[in-house]
């Protein structure tokens, strides 16, 4: 970035590295503090400083956290039995919102990418089996994304668990509730036929 | 806010202030400085906080600046002898991409809305006429927006103006550029057939 450039260019160029952001909507957001919330802009600006020195990885699961292990991994109320391995942050909140997981969870923070040269060390995967092997956890469910690296990412935690005597489950991935066949992708439903299950 | 919520929620609400930013994006901004970028995160925060410093209006056409006079006002090389007058600093950045003006601007950052409360005074409108009558200006483009509120805009400024002798105008509105007809609104084709002129 230069410096000859105006204050104002630079903010707007600095609103452009966030994704899915261009030139049109880092300026609107530039004048939207600039013209009607500085007050806003200034609390953005402070909270973003503070997170960013403050939030870390749980010690524990790899969630974020300001604190040295997350409020879920002190949650004595949580079932420490079950472990649910997520790639982000964002993974744990939607199952949070889903309200349907009462267990604990583990953040990988991406998934197995040979050609990023993602390894299993970057994952905390060690870190993982480490944690199962050193407590009472009976089942292990993977909810990775249902995608390439997200597939190999599942078998790989799998791979390393098989000697624990567990449970490994993968979340069911299939058609949306309330989705329409007819517009449902190709793989989607192959995955959901292949997925089938006997009614009871 | 409350202050008992975690710091990361803290920083997803403060996202959520900006214009077309619901939860799922302040989210995806608050955990892409948190996962990906930290050092953008610290440049954004520290540009947003020096810019809602520095950044006043232009005491001379109210645009935004960090100067006590704006670049385009101090510019020897402009035109003083026109000025256009727009409702927003965007409207300049459009328009001196545009390449097509090369006067002077005035920005009177809104537009008249007597139900929200926005008078003549608090766009500037006195100043501009004062500008004007104490300069050599011969011309005033104006290029308020095509709504009510813009059109209302411009005739209040046209009739302020009324008593000195100089070319009022306004920008032409109608059919963009490559537009095919069959595909625009009908009061922008409305305003089109209004606006028509005799080919020489």
């Amino acid at each position: 970035m230069k410096n000859d450039e105006s204050l104002l260019s630079q903010l707007i160029q600095a609103f452009k590295v966030l994704p899915g952001i261009g030139e049109k909507s880092a300026q609107r957001m530039a004048f939207y503090f600039l013209e009607k919330n500085r007050e806003g802009g200034m609390n953005l600006a402070k909270l973003i400083s503070t997170s960013v020195e403050k939030i870390r990885n749980c010690s524990n699961c790899r969630n974020l956290t300001e604190d040295t292990v997350c409020e879920i991994c002190g949650d004595e109320r949580r079932d420490k039995k079950i472990i649910c391995v997520v790639e982000s942050p964002s993974d744990v909140i939607a199952i949070e919102k889903s309200g349907s997981f009462k267990g604990k969870y583990f953040v990988l923070m991406g998934r197995l990418s040979p050609i990023d040269g993602v390894t299993p060390q970057d994952l905390g995967i060690p870190k993982l089996v480490e944690n199962i092997n050193s407590s009472e956890v009976q089942e292990v469910i993977i909810a990775t994304s249902p995608t390439i690296e997200g597939d190999a990412t599942s078998f790989y935690i799998k791979d390393q668990l098989t000697e624990n005597n567990i449970l490994i489950s993968r979340i069911a991935y299939g058609v949306p509730m309330g989705g329409e066949l007819e517009y449902v992708d190709n793989t989607t439903l192959g995955r959901a036929i292949q997925g089938r299950r006997e009614i009871n």
